[in-house]
């Protein structure tokens, strides 16, 4: 059985009523609840019913991210020894980014946030290169044309997910330039669909998880 | 400076004088050359051209994956201590998966390759689950609707990278169908491009890396 | 001349008066209305004018499949000798489904819905194969990457109609990669557009329809 | 298990020893082969290497289909109490239609041919219609704007599967304008891919199955 | 100069203050205004406006047609001696019909509504033939899969524009299976762009002119 | 029943015998052969098996417009008394132009060739604008941007059909480019596919008939 | 340091109070803001927050070219010697050819606005030719076909920015067609994305400013 | 009239006696003839052709670039004083570099090419700084994803014209994602077509004969 991918209930598209209920259950069978996609007004009807419902737990929303969590009160989150980097080239990517970021919270890694990084100021980038090359994997979310992935993997050597973001309008607007621009990046990374923030966290998460492994049985 | 990942010569769209140049050259100044995309009759001349030049030197050509590689006789290939599972549904998927494997062999992965694991005889599938748990990394080639990483995604928690192949005809043809049906994945999976064995593989080779790291010093 | 299919008002794109008009109509000379896409203040005002016209008629409205039926006291059901299985991966399939089995309803099916059968997780997928070796034919409802009909043909050998639906996002995004998929599928199946549970259903029906009269004329 | 669908060797992009290899597997295992797509010189190789491995099978090539047939001598074919129309608009739809037609007949259907009804004469498709109202279920070839479904499911109450034909040029060439017209067909038909012949046979075949074991057994 | 193709002002995309404006001026230089995608408070608006602007003129809202026509008191309009037949399939089609219509009008043209002659009921479109025969020009709309300008074009020999109509939904949707099968016609027609009423009736206009030419001088 | 428009053979995709059969059949059954897209060598073969079969019969080949026309002896061409021009803006629309002609030719129009009139040379298309207007129709061949028929449809009053045609690369390349723009005009023109020269010879032929009516009987 | 071009802040898609800090931040560093697709209450909001925290600022907002520009009282802004004219075909491009002359307005170069020489008006282009030839470099903004870059590049010598608009519907709508149309225009011209009007200013004003340093220093 | 752009004749897609007309054509009446896409054959015929027509004549093939160029004895070509920087990424970018370089040439202006520094080795792009910040406009040709010209803008202030290269496959390829990207660069530039070296090279030209114009008489 798979255990180590916390399920997420993605609220686009669903009624409050509806996140309510799927989130309570995912916190009654498996201690704690991951929703994305969540606009304020759910927000503040889900935590208030899941306050109702389950009074010491913890619920946090973040309102950038667009995410809530709640956890039981008995729930014991997972740690794992390893460090994730997730990039952002602009505000534009502040969403997808955090998306990433709360998953792989909620899966256990080490999260480092690094912002500002856009190809238009490249000396920022350049700043940054130390601290990306500690992480074990980075999660780097860009929009537009997206060439942030492909100028970082030419400087590092760490494992790149990109992660495009719908900005951008006219031709290729709508995150569909990023995307493809990554997947022909003269030097190779990997995607993860349009603002698939939880997508590039939970496949971020799992090489977390190999390293956490390795560092602590020396196996898997 | 990068140095871990093997930069690769693709044969494609270049004259066959082309490619032997460039592959003397990386010979001349890494010790090895990695080339792909390579026909039959490119290689056969690639491989005279490289044993007059080096004459020591070791040429291996994999006609399914259609690679070549070459290593002068100096050369001190990487071992990393990690495991990357290399899938492959049907015999269309061959070539892809090759590409993939080649490259990880390159950097010092174990590979361990699994084929005939299609979704339309799903219990081959299930009789593989616990060769590929054990490893630290799949690289997972499809073609046609592609759905073999999502199936896989469902029942492992390893990290996945979809590697979609240019199969199939009329509408989601080469590669289309699978490319979208791996971003929209209900299982999370990350991606590369269609028939991009070269990329998933360096990708898959770098989480090698992380968590050789990881076992060798406990620290990146 | 035609019979067998009962013609649909399709609401989407209609304002109410038009549609209580072409239901009043319908009732009028067929002695019943099938009306699709109907939202709920459509549905009240609809639901309404008909039971003031036709005093004794019976008007249903299913809220999750979006449909309208009413029947004239008059009006004498088709009822076919034949099973169809109307099958859904996860919730947000659950109105096209929903779609198919009203429309299966009204041409006489025996229709038994089967749900959560999603490819992430296969053991309640397994657990259904004997239920659905019982039917005459499928319709198997999938959005995302709309891996579940191919994963059920190969498993089954009935007849199956997927039938993809309008969800998730970015590339491939409102069911393009699900009917891409199914149209690659390894395993063959055939097609109907995005959310297009009516033609599901009619042509699922019209299955019926055939197995009904081998099953009572022994001919067609 | 499955065991009604025969497996194809899909020859396109396979060498020719790579058919005539899967071709004596099959013919060997299962006592009989289905291979599609195979052009002149690869029929005449595989039917010389599958009479001299198996003396005394029965193999048969239809050039216009492109199909090759091989029965082992014990091989005994199924025949099913069920009517299958395919229905071909022109010349251009000669290889998808028979194609399908193959696969039926392997399946055991009995197969009625009708060609030369295209929409641009009107006359030659009314004529046909007694004809096509006796069969249990239809297979419609159709290339260009493909309207050839769509004027048959609104004369006909039989369930009719769409068969987009790769012919035309210039926007919606390929197939693309037949595939879309029949997935937005204002009378509803279901559709497999552009060319999908195979698969059209495949699961018409499956519902003159249903109607065979209805006839037979009453029961499925 | 030209002077035989009235301006249109396209409401759509402008404030209800252009739209007066620019229908004033127009009614001021030519005697009349001609606008298009009006919808019922811009129309009632611009109404008011003119009829303050111009005291006796005449101003017509078809809110079918989402057409406003208005008419200097000394306007004379044309009258020519050609008759022009506007086919609609269905109700979707009856917008993008009335533009085409109300634009014939405007250039002097006998216009001949035929309507519900849709492919699915074809013995409609066969009883309507004797009356399409006898005009000069024929605008025929259509949305879903868009055959009944192939239908017609097999039937008659009358110059046939073909409208498509952004009915439909999933793919091919918003009209662009109707364009691509028009472009695609076994039996050729001419096509005007998706809801394009104003361009095919400013063409079939001309055709109308041709034909007015002739009749009345003999010569152009 | 429909005579007034020629039956062509589409040469493209048929085997040379198959275009030398239908030709034959056509010359036997209507007393004429129109073969489009057809290259030299079949142009040959096609000749030579037609002039064996029919004696005195005339056949024409026009390399530039691809189409052959064969005359039985006792053919009597139509005679149309009408005018339409076939404009083409470089060397690379002759082959459409070409066919439209020769169409339009066989439909007994009286047909006038303007070439070289591109929008990058504006003077020489204003020089031809008296010729233009004299025209009762006009087919307007344009690859690349295909801005031509916009141009000429603001300065003349004459119906225009676009003929976009198949040159230019990169991104809307093959002609799409020039449908796309003839589609979005802001000076209102009818189209055909890509490089249907046939289709739009057909519709031009079919203006000029409705005009030849109203020029002989007064009505049609 | 790149110190020429005006960074913009992009209003679509934040919150007003993010525009707002944006702005005042731009104003604090470099002494002026740019913000572009502003609609009326962000403008309203935005302009009473920076006259607040910047009192003797001049801000002044372009409603047809959404605009918002922001003076400290101590900037000095640059004055090229340079002509740059900004060319609109209609209504529907003032606001993408806005856009693009308050950033070059911004950049310093002398703006000379030309309207209403749509194609379909060839007379009024003519008439501005020797206003064009007058300037260093041109914008020119279309919408639908996007012809008119093409045919001024056909009559002037002076480098041409297209800019297409996104008007226009159906197929190749939202400035799709116009953007190809440019790409391949017969007679050469550079291009920005659809509605990209910063972007034509930013370089038409490095033109300007590469031909300012020519005219003052002789040298760049 | 127009002299200061050459009138290039594109071989692709042409007869090799059309070129040879066409070039000697253009001799002729010009003095010089620029023929772009020509093969090793082609070339050598054409060469031979103009020497004998004109047997003092300069005719240079650029077997890279694809260009052929042909001057009179009496050819006085044109000089500017001004610099055109021309800058490939990588081998691949190699030829639509040259044919944007053959162009400038032609058209007098100085042009320092610049290779082999792509995104992939940021180092090489920044050694090659100062050069380009030289230049009073650059041509940047770039494949794969296209992000040379974007990291270049950030950098410079030069006016920048991205020329994307068809290289790359699946997802993308054929240039497409390079020209989306450019044309969402967060960093502005403007685009030609992909491969469009022709079209980059007159852009750049007519940019370096304003800064000549400004450079000689102070005015254009
Ligand atoms: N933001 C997200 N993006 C993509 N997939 C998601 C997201 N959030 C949740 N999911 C996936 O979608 C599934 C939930 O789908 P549903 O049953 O519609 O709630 C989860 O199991 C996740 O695998
Ligand atoms: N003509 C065809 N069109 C589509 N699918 C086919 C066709 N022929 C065979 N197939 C499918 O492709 C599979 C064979 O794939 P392969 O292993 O590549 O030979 C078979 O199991 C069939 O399901
Ligand atoms: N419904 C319509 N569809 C397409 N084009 C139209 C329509 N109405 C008006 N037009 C064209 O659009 C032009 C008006 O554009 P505008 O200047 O934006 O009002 C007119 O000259 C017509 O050629
Ligand atoms: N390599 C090229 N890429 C794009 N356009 C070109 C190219 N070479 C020539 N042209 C243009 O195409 C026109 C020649 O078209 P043609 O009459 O077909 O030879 C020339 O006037 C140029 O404007
Ligand atoms: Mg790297
Ligand atoms: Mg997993
Ligand atoms: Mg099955
Ligand atoms: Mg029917
Ligand atoms: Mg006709
Ligand atoms: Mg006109
Ligand atoms: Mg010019
Ligand atoms: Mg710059």
């Amino acid at each position: 059985e798979r255990t180590g991918v916390p399920e997420a209930v993605l609220a686009d598209g669903k009624t409050t009523a509806e996140v309510a209920d799927l989130a309570a259950t995912a916190v009654e069978t498996t201690g704690r609840a991951l929703c994305t996609r969540v606009d304020d007004p759910t927000a503040e009807t889900v935590t208030t019913a899941l306050a109702e419902e389950f009074p010491d737990s913890n619920v946090e929303y973040d309102e950038r991210a667009r995410t809530l969590v709640a956890h039981a009160p008995a729930f014991d989150p997972p740690a794992l020894d390893a460090d994730v980097g997730v990039v952002a080239a602009g505000t534009a990517d502040a969403a997808a980014a955090g998306e990433a970021a709360t998953t792989l919270t909620e899966m256990g890694a080490r999260v480092t946030r690094v912002s500002d990084v856009g190809v238009a100021g490249l000396h920022r980038t350049i700043d940054a290169l130390a601290d990306l090359r500690a992480m074990d994997v980075l999660v780097v979310a860009a929009g537009r044309e997206g060439a942030l992935p492909t100028v970082l993997a030419g400087l590092v050597d760490v494992p790149i997910i990109g992660l495009p973001v719908a900005s951008g309008y006219g031709h290729g607007g709508a995150g569909e330039a990023a995307l493809a621009g990554m997947l022909q990046s003269c030097a190779p990374v990997t995607v993860v669909n349009v603002d698939a923030g939880y997508a590039a966290g939970v496949q971020a998460g799992l090489v977390a998880r190999s390293v956490d492994s390795a560092r602590t049985d020396g196996r898997r």
